[in-house]
């Protein structure tokens, strides 16, 4: 049963950091709702997808920082998503859209799809509509000028390694392989792509399309790195 | 050595059917570039990325239709290839820019990779820049209203399955998978996820954000479908 008169919840996809790089539907979007979400930056600074929007709206649309807190915890996490859906949900109930903006594309590993489906489970009257965007591993192929894959190539993406080993099934079988988030691991990554030759065959974008964006082309002389968390690997594994 | 005054190639990625979804960015350069590529239709009809593009371009720019067959035969598409990144020159060579719009995202197995890389073997001081844009993958999640990854998913993206055998080895390791051109291979991917009791965790959509979009949520009662190119699946591999 659809409440007559509920408002509708965007899940706008901003891109990577670049703000030309959302679409002109989620530029529409957020241009003709007045309730604008994101995740709330760390340290009252602004996060990235605000960061983003912010040359898209006006003073008048009225911003909603929601708090999505870093941890591993998952009842923890899961009052965070309930007390977010809360939030939003007295805009939607009263009849008002809100769009949600949310870093790189709404559909791959993003904070939206909680609560998203926080919401559902709460109010399964709920109504979503979601505008798929440019996503990281896209963007920063984009930046290395290089395709991320061709013709047969079959393609992994990993959002976080937790175990070294892991990757060695990935590397039998995946002619490219992303890696997110590969910060906490990478001396690690680094001491397996020495052995197989690979170091010259992977690529690292920090904040790819932002305006620190920083670039590795060749990994050879790099064992360590200090990486921020926004860091992308893409690995091409067959040499030659 | 850079000849002055060479035009520049700007790859654009235009989405994958609905015209809102270009970037910002991808839409500007498309307004201020005078000369329009995009890879020819089949029998004299409008391709996609053309259909796409259209609403964005003006009658005064210049279209210049590339063709890119669909053969197997590789001397045969390298032979296109020249001739496509030959008429392109043309143009760079006189300091005019082009635009060449690309159907999803430019870096994933796009037909702009293989003009982008004749180039630059016959011009090597050729300027090209890439725009990032939506992928299909990202679209057909999108228009599905679920996540494709969550939390620590991994994802395989698969083009072409030559071999039946080769799905095996992803299904064992993969959490999401997603068949691109999948229609060829359609009824004998049926047989393996339904020994494998996974028909209802996948999900097919035709033409995703075109007009004639088509939806398939659960595969149990679709052994045959007579699918267009244009056909994604997902597969979910953890089931419960």
């Amino acid at each position: 049963m659809i409440k007559k008169g509920l408002g509708t919840l965007y899940g706008v996809s901003v891109g990577t950091g670049d703000p030309e790089l959302i679409t002109v539907k989620g530029q529409r979007i957020l241009q003709e709702t007045s309730v604008i979400a994101f995740p709330m930056g760390v340290k009252n600074k602004q996060g990235l997808a605000e960061k983003i929007i912010d040359p898209w709206i006006t003073p008048q649309q009225k911003k909603l920082p929601l708090h999505f807190p870093y941890l591993q915890d998952e009842q923890q996490l899961k009052q965070a998503w309930k007390e977010a859906a809360e939030t939003v949900w007295q805009s939607l109930n009263q009849g008002i859209n809100v769009a949600f903006a949310c870093e790189g594309d709404v559909s791959l590993y993003s904070t939206f799809s909680y609560l998203a489906q926080t919401l559902k489970e709460d109010y399964p009257q709920v109504i979503i509509q979601t505008i798929p965007g440019v996503s990281s591993p896209m963007a920063t192929a984009s930046v290395l000028g290089i395709p991320l894959t061709l013709g047969s190539q079959t393609l992994a993406i990993i959002p976080a390694l937790y175990n070294i080993a892991e990757l060695d099934q990935v590397l039998s079988w995946a002619e490219v392989i992303v890696l997110l988030k590969v910060s906490s691991v990478y001396p690690q990554v680094w001491k397996k792509l020495e052995k197989l030759n690979l170091l010259d065959h992977a690529f690292i974008v920090e904040r790819a399309t932002q305006p620190s964006e920083k670039i590795y082309r060749n990994l050879t002389h790099y064992p360590n790195l200090n990486l921020s968390y926004f860091s992308l690997m893409i690995i091409y594994t067959k040499t030659g």
